[in-house]
Order: C-alpha cells, then sequence, then structure tokens
C-alpha cells in the first residue's frame, strides 16, 4: 500500500475536459487531484449519502454548493454535504488544482 | 449550514500541545487543521474501521505511518488506513499546518 504522495507528482492535466487524478482510495473514501485547465468545469451534480470536500491547491475557481456561488483561491475550501449541488468552473486565466475527499465512495 | 472556509481564518495554535481546529463536520467525516508549534506531536495512534488522510498546508513535519516513517513538506499528502498505526511530530523549527480528513467518524 503507498502511504505517500506528492501532489506536485500527481498533476495531471487533459485538453478535453478537466482530469481527475486519483491519490488514496480506500473502501470508505476516496481523495484525488482535480485538474482544470481555463475554461473547463465539472458540471454541477448531487450524490446523495455522500459529502464531498473541495480544497484549493493552486489557482482560482467559481464554485457552486447549493444556491451559493462563490470564488475561491488557494487555501480556501468547500463542503459539499449530501444532496446538495455542486459544481466548479475555471474562468481562468490560470490552471485550476483541487484536492477532492469524498466519502463514502458514491455507487455511480 | 457553512459551505465555505479559508484556511487563514481557523488557524490556531496552542502552548501547550499540538491544537485541532475544525473547518467541517458531517456525519460521514470530519475535515480538520492541525496546528503544531515546534516540539508538538500527535501520538502514534490507531483508529479501527476509519481512515485519515494528512495534508500538509504549511511547515515540514515528521510522519509515522506503520512502520514507515517520512519527512513531508507542503503539498505533500499522507493515507493512514484502518488499523495503521499514525502520529506526527513537529521537529521545527517553523510551524506546521496540517488539513486532516478521516472517516468515518471514529467513536472515541
Amino acid at each position: 500500500m503507498v502511504n505517500f504522495r506528492k501532489i506536485s507528482e500527481a498533476i495531471q492535466f487533459a485538453t478535453d475536459k478537466m482530469k481527475k487524478n486519483g491519490l488514496f482510495e480506500t473502501e470508505r473514501f476516496f481523495c484525488d487531484l482535480y485538474c482544470f485547465e481555463p475554461d473547463q468545469s465539472q458540471a454541477a451534480h448531487t450524490h446523495e449519502g455522500s459529502d464531498k470536500i473541495y480544497y484549493v491547491v493552486q489557482g482560482r475557481g467559481s464554485f457552486q454548493i447549493g444556491n451559493e456561488e462563490r470564488d475561491l483561491g488557494e487555501g480556501e475550501i468547500a463542503l459539499a454535504s449530501s444532496g446538495q449541488k455542486h459544481g466548479v468552473t475555471n474562468h481562468g486565466p490560470g490552471r485550476l488544482v483541487l484536492l477532492v475527499f469524498m466519502a463514502p465512495k458514491p455507487s455511480h
């Protein structure tokens, strides 16, 4: 089992859409690194029975949680609880890197 | 429900021991900010049935996970799975700030 990772070595972007890079996965949760080029998004969606956290590692993004929309930069963090709609957009001009934590792992 | 937090506003240290500052708590997990002055530690311990992640926001610390010990700096991350012994020490000279996720919440 790998117990230690370096974020800088896990960062990968994709040209067609935002890229999810797995850091850790257990029976109980996953921890990913989401990488957005400018104008890439994660469309707003909902998970029933799972909670998710977004932490901004690099850049700036627009976060929708429930009915609220907020711009967050490095060192800011957002919670989307079970049933709360959530999505992210990188309006640019820089890249956006998020640490994402979700428990329990969704079944879809 | 608070959905957005700023790490810089949640950082608090204590002189007697490392300080845990809650960021988010749900039925399914907690997300805390652990703040260590130099020479403060979280003694090695084990949780059965919960997994924990440590992410280094600021500073440098020595992390024990299972039988492995590793120095981690900003942007490095560690996983302690259920049953794996884990602990952290800040050998200084700077302060250490960790983002910590744990799921599910331990019962003790």
